[in-house]
């Protein structure tokens, strides 16, 4: 499967283990994640060399390639919000993790889109537990 | 004019007063502001009675009904980037306003879309004249 990973850049970074332990299970299973960059402790060097217009037309072509969208949404972002709704525009099953007790926009968590999935974790492995069973699910692939 | 206002609420309110100043002087102005409590320093309060589910709908209805949407964007924030990809694929113009120095994110500096207008502001007084700047510009009303 082709999993468009989001997470916050510009907002903070305090969860990058779990992007890191996320893209890391999911690449490890054969999946391609374009954005598996994102995840990287390098980031913010990596995304300052293209320009901001290169980077939105490259994210949502990305989106638009991809089967589904899983989201960290832990920490608070412009960024992966606008992601949300732009895939679900786009007809892409969403999954947004986030950690047990973190308090979330409702505009995700009352969000009616029956493509949306919103999961709380309570640690690195649960969420790639979590992860895995969505891109399990996924319509047309058995992987 | 119907400007819907949004601004971070569980991200974090170190610009509340900057989202007053910007209702207030809007509502001053004669304009409808279906959010304005979204700037009252008791929003947590407020919104904590209305289920996830309830804000969600009544939002996008705002959203729907409004004649454009502003938006302060110093403070990440995944609802308002929602509703700022929302509100431009409804087809409202949006302006996106923050302090001068903060970072954003790419998806919204680098959003081509030309309903977008996102400006830096040095002070409260500033950002005013840039909100109704904006305001005085939407199609179709003089005020």
């Amino acid at each position: 499967m082709n999993i468009y990973f989001a997470c916050s850049i510009t907002g903070g970074r305090e969860f990058e283990g779990v992007y890191q332990a996320l893209t890391a299970a999911l690449l490890a299973d054969g999946h391609e994640i374009p954005t598996a960059h994102l995840a990287d402790s390098t980031v913010s060097e990596l995304e300052a060399v293209v320009s901001p217009a290169e980077v939105y037309e490259r994210d949502v072509s990305w989106i638009q390639a991809a089967d589904a969208l899983l989201a960290e949404v832990s920490v608070p972002s412009h960024g992966v919000g606008y992601e949300v709704g732009f895939a679900l525009n786009a007809g892409k099953p969403v999954l947004c993790l986030y950690q047990q007790g973190r308090r979330l926009s409702k505009m995700i968590t009352g969000n009616p889109h029956p493509k949306l999935t919103v999961k709380p974790y309570q640690d690195e492995r649960q969420a790639i537990v979590l992860a895995r069973e969505f891109v399990s699910k996924l319509p047309g692939k058995f992987s």
